[in-house]
């Protein structure tokens, strides 16, 4: 096969996806694969579209894809994705529950009569006031749920979703740079991280020219900014924007990412807005001390628990265990988190492959939150740093 | 009361939502409340957070509020909203299934044992890569669903909703001036998008002071853009951004909304840049004509289908059926879309309170799309059209 530079995942690929799945369902048990979720149907089908209240799915079958639309996505779906047929209905509610006409194309045009379907839901799910017949309230046929299935077969990345996700890494640290030259005592957080976000994002669609699709409802295919994790509020760590002023002497806990057909990095900073007290270095290093823990944790063959118990096992040594407030990270791909985690509850073993944020964080009330996120990926041998924003002090005090 | 002119829901409201919804449930269905979904408890307790894997929770008795949370967010959630008691679990997945917390808590602080529970879902849904066991599976106690109940009683805006939706219309107003006036033969759509919704943004948190918390984790509090309806590509109603550039003659479809303490209006505009041609033109007054025709339609005590039989009916007198392709509009207040819809297949009745997006589309492909969306209120004795932006088409040709 040539080389495909192209920043998508082949077609081919997608059929690959598809195909693999119904193998690893016995076959007593999949007359017919019916997705529901966005993300799984995204991953099988290159299908990208905004969820609704209005119900959409996709069957897929040995030898045949069908989508389930509302007519406003009849042409969208049709020109988007690989289907091999289409069935729309009008609207929600409309005058007859669009699960109707779901069964009906599985029974007649599929021929699932009395066969076990797989489904990665029962129905579509109750979204934006959607509420509609369960699938077994419609068909009788035994049902197996392939949602956690799916979820494993996407732990893997295959080394076109690896390109990716470096693709994601490298504009989120072309980003990242404009945020913090950005940066000044007085600065509105949202004015800096929106000047820096338009600035990446028109850079990113300039270079990588026509071809390049985010595969995303975001305005910006690449974004940075503070979620106002900025001083004092840098202590919650899932801190809601406020639209907060930047004061000289601040920490700030940032975060990057970029959409490349539809994979996103995760790239987070603890930065100063001019130099830190001495208190405030303590606390980077020792954060600082904790990613490095968690990294050289990390190799193929080990359970993910394992990285977690090395961070905590930090934790106490240095006597800050009362600052510790989350695990040290999860899966990335298509979606914001994945799963597997960086956490002492999974078990699974990390390998070649998988992609995950490791972000071990320290959380001081009434100071702020220390911080650093990278996307890593296991290879054979080890790590991949997929990101590469610097991550020592001097280099991320701020010019103010 | 004083009147309270500050943006936001008061905790007065809240506890009254609360108490309403323990009585509209059988006291024998109802020994708590127990609620997963986010939209459900910030609507009744005022805490917004990121749904992530890790599982929270909200229980409610007559006297009492309690929170489950990961340790992550124990410090926003007693800052942020109005709990009587938090339980936090360390992270997810852990050494033990965060829900065993909630069960426990349940039986031994809130003395459930044996009596039945109102749930809005059997447990924390799938997301982000959760696993974890459904509530039934760990309490006996019968199950009572409220999902339907909430949704229902959110059908209605009291006055403090209302004020909120009129403040979020006249921000989108204000920003859409800003996207309009930045409109050019050769622009980027997202440069556009993004320059206007920044300038919008900092003049909303400007006037509305320190005390305005949009509530969401949104990077702006106001937007306004085009989602990659231009041109041709306009007559995709559900359009992907793709990072398109305006040439002449395009017609635009816009959209544009602002958050205020969670609640956020529509408001959709077709625009040109510069002159649009006859054959536009004559699709752009079809389309004004299909939306006066549904405003005509809404009056309290009529169905919500009617409004959208009047268009429907309306596209058939004018003989352009083959163009639609949705109804005509969704509720509004704290989601995207809610119900009830503006569709044929609602039979809900519309009622003084109820708020909902206007938006009949025409449809052409190869040419584009044309629909206007407005936010308009039932009141006592006809509508309140919230969102105030020029509706003719000589305010809409953009100067290029």
């Amino acid at each position: 096969m040539a080389t495909d530079l192209s920043l998508r995942i082949s077609n081919d690929e997608l059929a690959a996806r598809r195909s693999a799945l119904l193998e690893r369902l016995q076959p007593e048990d999949a007359a017919a694969v019916v997705l529901f979720g966005p993300t799984a149907i995204f991953w099988l089908t290159g299908f990208s579209f905004i969820p609704t209240e209005r119900p959409l799915a996709v069957v897929l079958t040995r030898d045949h894809v069908l989508a389930l639309v509302p007519s406003l996505e009849r042409e969208h779906v049709r020109a988007a994705a690989e289907v091999d047929a289409v069935v729309s209905y009008e609207e929600y509610p409309g005058q007859e529950p669009p699960l109707n006409l779901l069964s009906r194309a599985l029974v007649d045009d599929l021929g699932v009569a009395g066969r076990a379907l797989a489904v990665d839901a029962d129905g579509y799910p109750p979204r934006y006031g959607y509420r509609g017949p369960r699938l077994t309230e419609l068909l009788p046929n035994r049902q197996v749920n392939c949602a956690a299935l799916i979820e494993d077969m996407r732990l893997l990345k295959s080394s076109q979703e690896l390109a990716l996700l470096r693709e994601s890494s490298r504009w989120a640290d072309h980003t990242h740079r404009h945020l913090q030259e950005l940066v000044r005592a007085g600065g509105n957080e949202n004015e800096v991280a929106v000047q820096a976000s338009l600035q990446g994002s028109l850079e990113m669609v300039g270079a990588l020219g026509p071809g390049f699709d985010p595969k995303a409802w975001a305005m910006l295919p690449t974004t940075a900014g503070f979620r106002s994790q900025i001083g004092a509020n840098a202590a919650f760590p899932h801190a809601i924007n406020r639209n907060l002023i930047m004061r000289g002497g601040d920490v700030l806990v940032t975060g990057a990412s970029a959409l490349v057909w539809g994979y996103r990095c995760e790239l987070e900073r603890t930065m100063f807005v001019g130099p830190p007290e001495p208190e405030q270095r303590r606390w980077f290093q020792l954060m600082v001390g904790a990613q490095e823990a968690a990294l050289e944790a990390m190799k193929p063959g080990r359970p993910c628990a394992d990285v977690d118990w090395a961070v905590r096992h930090y934790f106490e040594r240095e006597g800050i265990t009362e600052t510790w407030r989350h695990h040290v990270g999860h899966g990335l791909g298509l979606e914001v988190h994945e799963a597997p985690f960086l956490d002492v509850g999974d078990v699974r073993v990390m390998e070649p492959g998988m992609v995950f944020s490791v972000e071990p964080g320290i959380y001081v009330p009434g100071l702020g939150g220390f911080r650093h996120s990278d996307t890593v990926a296991i290879t054979d041998d080890g790590i991949e740093l997929m990101t590469r924003y610097p991550r020592d002090l001097d280099s991320l005090i701020c010019a103010v």
